[in-house]
């Protein structure tokens, strides 16, 4: 197959690059961005500060030269998943179809940043399957309920406790604290800089940035 | 903010990035990709080449220097979609969600390549509509079903023919054809490669590609 006379960008060599008859694979990705696909699945109670640090390590990669993208309740419950409520059913496919876009994302070669409270273990452990080939590393934020409470950014535990909202996870709904994840952070021992810095040097430390001079 | 000593790739330069406090910006993405995100969504019938052209599409733009990804059946109907059958309400469905996270690709920073028969006018618009700012690049396979039927590359059309198979798109079920697409190719008329290489220096004249060395 042909292609032109297209120049190859000066930061990948053609040795890097091998083209299979029209597939597209790993390695060329790989060799594209410098590191590889891997979906990080952030779960903790409501204020032990997922978005937060999702938003650092996002900017930190990103400065970092890897592309990285958040998931989280903004871009998905107003877009993908608008027809679903919050019913323990609806509850359950929400996350399933997380997992499942996420392991899309890691494929195409990006680090997702998935920042869901996802407080069943089958949930996670559907997105873990649905991972696949890309590796799949699960972040608990370990924060005492009182401690997310006192944060309370969102003025929500105020409203369960003054019984307007139900249902919420950690006081009257379950949080399945995971038993395996592969990092656990105690988010009020630490700052969210350093979550996100602890959460880049895992990943350094699993090969998941493939080029040195980006390290 | 700051980052330890982590030294930027050599492709970008820090003037390209400005980090807003703790947000990465669409900039930030285009400056570490060299390109916009956007959709290019294949429609056409069964046979009409849309699998084929994405795929040499997606190959050329990654060989570019562009991170590209092809979502097709192969992997939405087996994870994301495989709660949908094949009634209407099920395919608007399925369309509806790959139309929501090719958004998401398209904001991720990637360029996005769909391709699915997407027979009915009203799924491709409301795939426009979900890509808010990243351009949206409907091309239509315009390919005589007789020629789709001829070419026949899953045998679907002689088992249609042999009504194992009802209901489908072109014979007896309807395809909208697009009347404002950004592109029309004539799959009858021209070859695969021609038609990457059309829909390639389509994105070029667009602007999708932002550094001049890629082109």
């Amino acid at each position: 197959m042909l292609f032109g006379s297209n120049k190859l960008p000066d930061n990948i060599t053609s040795k890097n690059i091998v083209f299979q008859d029209g597939k597209t694979t790993r390695d060329d990705r790989v060799a594209l961005q410098g590191h590889l696909g891997c979906v990080i699945w952030i779960t903790g109670l409501s204020g032990s500060g997922k978005s937060t640090i999702a938003t650092l390590l996002e900017e930190k990669l990103i400065r970092n030269g890897s592309l990285a993208y958040v998931l989280d309740g903004d871009n998905v419950r107003h877009g993908l998943n608008r027809d679903l409520g919050f019913s323990a059913e609806d509850r359950g496919e929400n996350i399933r179809r997380i997992g499942e876009i996420s392991a899309l994302f890691a494929q195409a070669g990006l680090i997702v940043i998935c920042s869901f409270i996802s407080p069943y273990a089958s949930g996670r452990q559907g997105a873990r399957e649905a991972s696949g080939d890309s590796k799949f590393i699960e972040v608990f934020l370990d924060t005492p309920l009182s401690e997310c409470e006192k944060r309370d950014p969102k003025g929500l535990y105020k409203k369960v406790r003054a019984g307007e909202i139900s249902n919420f996870t950690g006081v009257d709904a379950p949080y399945e604290q995971p038993v395996s994840a592969e990092l656990a952070l105690k988010t009020h021992q630490m700052t969210p800089v350093e979550c996100s810095e602890r959460i880049f040097s895992y990943l350094r430390d699993q090969g998941i940035f493939v080029k040195d001079k980006y390290l």
